[in-house]
């Protein structure tokens, strides 16, 4: 009759995944139980703080919506996300450095022609971003779908603005890299500004007296056939939480030097109303094969 | 400027909790950021499974229901539930054996009087419980309430049940202890039951090859003031089910042997309609405080 100490019960519960068929998932399945066990044993969990878990994680779950990944968000301030990314890149051999995906991406974006204003009527300072993607010799890479997104002026993403929502994707869109591998496309300056703060993790973050700022950055997302999908973001120098991310996200690398500019005209020779910033970044891809990301919203309720 | 390598990158998030001014929070953070990391690292986690784990997490927070807690159920399968119950009763001195709340307790139940039939129009073998509760020298305690609940014939709780629903609370009540410490209720012998298998737990369980049955039981929550909350099952002897239950509650003490009985009345001396079983089971608890469990359940969406 089973009656097992705290030892014989992490034996009997690693031992119930014995006739897993994928060798893979038996060895996940094992691993994390003898992991939770461990860290159980260790901190001697008590029921109030078991169930304060449990509470924790059901409303994180009910806090992801089409738009918002509070799992993604709670994996990203735990530092997990970055560490998933460090152990599956441990060698760039000259590949552009990679970042998390961050909670935000929503999938495959809206095809927009080179030039294109991803932020039209949105108030900030005008911001062409110019840019090339190459394999590890340089050579330019042609068709390459590169999905973009990024906050506007106030730190918001178009999926958290009833207004954006109304009005249709700003912000965010896929250019394809021409003949010579480039792209390029007209924003806004992108800033700094807190993670969300109105869930669960906020609470989290704010119970540790953590603050939740990421530094300024446009995220990139290049997918070309024959090459490692590219997940990474480009962050902007000088700003003051480099040192600091939330999600522990900034590679040396990654920090773009942005040249303000009056010239009257932008690279690709159209009028610019003013000053704007000029913001250059080519990525590098590595040869392979891995998954790209798909979007991991909850369904709506 | 950061640039972490796997191992810098762990011990700066752990650093990132410094400044958490409740020192429990502080300590179980630190422990479960290393935990968490040294898990991805010992097992390579790829992007993919990553993702996996947060599509598997979210929609386990969304199969949460006011009736139904789908991370408790996690908790079950995965050992951690019966572990931070066993790190928490060590020595129990003679007092009753605890075993996990499970996902089906939704909070205080509605007080019936001795005697009353919590099973009515539910179909299956009538069983008479008697049971009294005991300080740990076996004096009564009186005027103590204990909360029971346990699964109709089909093996599913009132709560899974839109019929139930309808009709109000059923095979769950709440019973108040008189001078002698004793309460006495009719209801069905429970049976075996498997666990839900219709959420992401149940597809874990099925990719496992795990079977997802537990042995037949009924719930208790005795509730004493100067006592520790004690959260138990009584189990029935011979069930097949007893050295394989899907969350590993199963404790020798907490088997009782049920008598099968052709007497024309109940042991209150009302009239029995063909032959019953009898269940006897003593309760006794520890002196102490602890945090009675609260109901967890979701939001109704």
């Amino acid at each position: 009759m089973p009656q097992f100490d705290e030892t014989e019960l992490t034996e009997a519960v690693v031992a119930s995944f014995d006739d897993t068929p994928d060798p893979r998932l038996k060895h996940l399945m094992r691993e994390l139980v003898r992991s939770l066990h461990d860290y159980v044993r260790r901190t001697g969990l008590t029921f109030e703080e078991w169930q304060k878990t449990i509470d924790f994680l059901t409303r994180t779950g009910q806090k992801c919506t089409p738009s918002r990944q509070e799992f993604i968000l709670l994996s990203d301030v735990l530092g997990v996300s970055m560490l998933v990314d460090a152990v599956n890149h441990r060698e760039r051999g000259g590949a552009t450095e990679t970042t998390v995906l961050g909670p935000f991406y929503v999938g495959e974006h809206k095809p927009m022609p080179h030039g294109a204003d991803i932020a039209e009527g949105v108030e900030g300072e005008r911001m062409y971003v110019q840019s090339r993607v190459t394999d590890l010799s340089g050579n330019p890479l042609a068709g390459v779908p590169v999905d973009v997104w990024h906050a506007d002026d106030d730190g918001f993403y178009d999926s958290q603005k009833q207004s954006y929502a109304e009005e249709g994707p700003s912000l965010r869109a896929r250019f394809v890299t021409d003949g010579d591998g480039r792209i390029a496309f007209r924003t806004i300056l992108p800033c700094s500004y807190p993670i969300p703060i109105d869930g669960p993790v906020g609470e989290l973050i704010l119970a540790s007296q953590r603050h939740p700022m990421r530094p300024a950055h446009v995220h990139f997302l290049v997918d070309a056939p024959g090459y490692e999908p590219l997940i990474t973001h480009v962050f902007i120098e000088g700003d003051k939480y480099l040192e600091s991310d939330a999600v522990f996200g900034v590679k040396d690398d990654l920090i773009s030097t942005i040249e303000l500019r009056d010239d009257a005209v932008m690279p690709d020779g159209r009028a610019a109303s003013g000053p704007w910033h000029l913001m250059t970044y080519e990525f590098r891809l590595k040869p392979g094969r891995g998954a790209a990301p798909k979007p991991m919203m909850a369904a709506a309720e």
